[in-house]
């Protein structure tokens, strides 16, 4: 049996943690207990450190767009060598908290960086590398934001605009009806029905794959 | 008058110290005083931190050399928006250590990174920004090596193998040949003889350039 990549993406808000959480137990119930976890950015000490840059800034500089988003493609380069690709190979299944369709949708929808140089910045950094599965919980940046306020002070990123998370979801939309290996799980349910969504997604794309 | 932007390029010892001076008592000389001096990579806060990350390396984790050319186009960005650009804007002349011909060299030529890979990367990161005059000091690798090494301890780049400072200045000359706004000077003269080129290099260019 391959190890498989799975990742789970979407906006602030969405529940990106409880759904990892679900795809673990659901993985763990059919088997598949050598498993890692990946977050991005970050997930090697380099990234990490990126991670920091990207998420805090810089006191007294502004970050440009451009190289926020080369900054997150370093990152992500390491995290993949360095990580997901040598768990692959031996065999261990990788579940990512965000992955490259988050700079896709929010670098190149929200910050509006062109689509042409976000193209070649994946191929370049990645090459012909992807997850083998991607769920995309889905929900309106208003709902999303205002859970993310309640659990605390708001990162550089999660402090943009809400014309900023529109045009960031209106990307993921755009990508996900391109992509036959994202699933759209509604975010907007109630948090059981949103796992119940979940479990049944992988579920049938496992018994599809893995058999 | 306008301002410019004139770098300094070389292999490690091939005297970028000693020429920036020159090029500053020159261009004092022309009565040229308001300017700022550069370093690549660096010049501002994230980007110093980015060269400390690309100089130094991180403990345990191998820097992929997709990684370093990336955070290098991110720590320039930074430097030409936040530095250079409002620096040339406001009338004040900029003098480099090293620009994008270093990554160009080093990392397309040295590390091997795909051309069109690096080109893509620098039309993304700077469009058609480029220096006004550039002065490569050429010379070969084991005369600049021999250099760097009675100056003290090399850093992760300078450690790297003869053949790859060979395929890094072959690109040097590969380049030059094709850009007329980067003038060669033989930095295997003695000293002397080196400044007096890059002193009648600079002044027979802002004769031409400036009158």
């Amino acid at each position: 049996m391959n190890s498989k990549f799975i990742v789970i993406e979407g906006l602030e808000g969405a529940g990106k943690t409880t759904a990892i959480q679900t795809v673990v137990e659901t993985l763990k119930q059919y088997g598949i207990s050598d498993l890692i976890f990946t977050r991005e950015p970050g997930g090697t000490p380099l990234a990490e450190k990126l991670r920091q840059l990207i998420k805090q800034g810089i006191e007294g500089e502004s970050l440009t767009d451009k190289a926020e988003v080369l900054m997150l493609y370093a990152a992500r380069v390491q995290l993949v060598e360095n990580v997901i690709k040598p768990a692959l190979a031996k065999g261990t299944w990788v579940v990512g908290d965000r992955h490259d369709l988050s700079s896709q949708a929010y670098q190149g929808g929200g910050r509006g960086i062109d689509l042409n140089l976000m193209t070649s910045l994946r191929e370049a950094a990645l090459g012909d590398f992807c997850p083998d599965l991607t769920i995309y919980l889905d929900l309106p940046p208003e709902v999303g934001l205002q859970r993310a306020r309640e659990r605390g002070e708001l990162d550089r990123i999660e402090k943009e605009s809400l014309n900023f998370f529109h045009r960031t979801r209106e990307r993921y939309l755009e990508l996900v009806v391109k992509d036959d290996s994202i699933r759209t799980v509604d975010a907007t349910q109630a948090l059981e029905k949103v796992q119940d969504d979940i479990r049944h997604t992988l579920l049938n794309w496992l018994k599809d794959k893995i058999g």
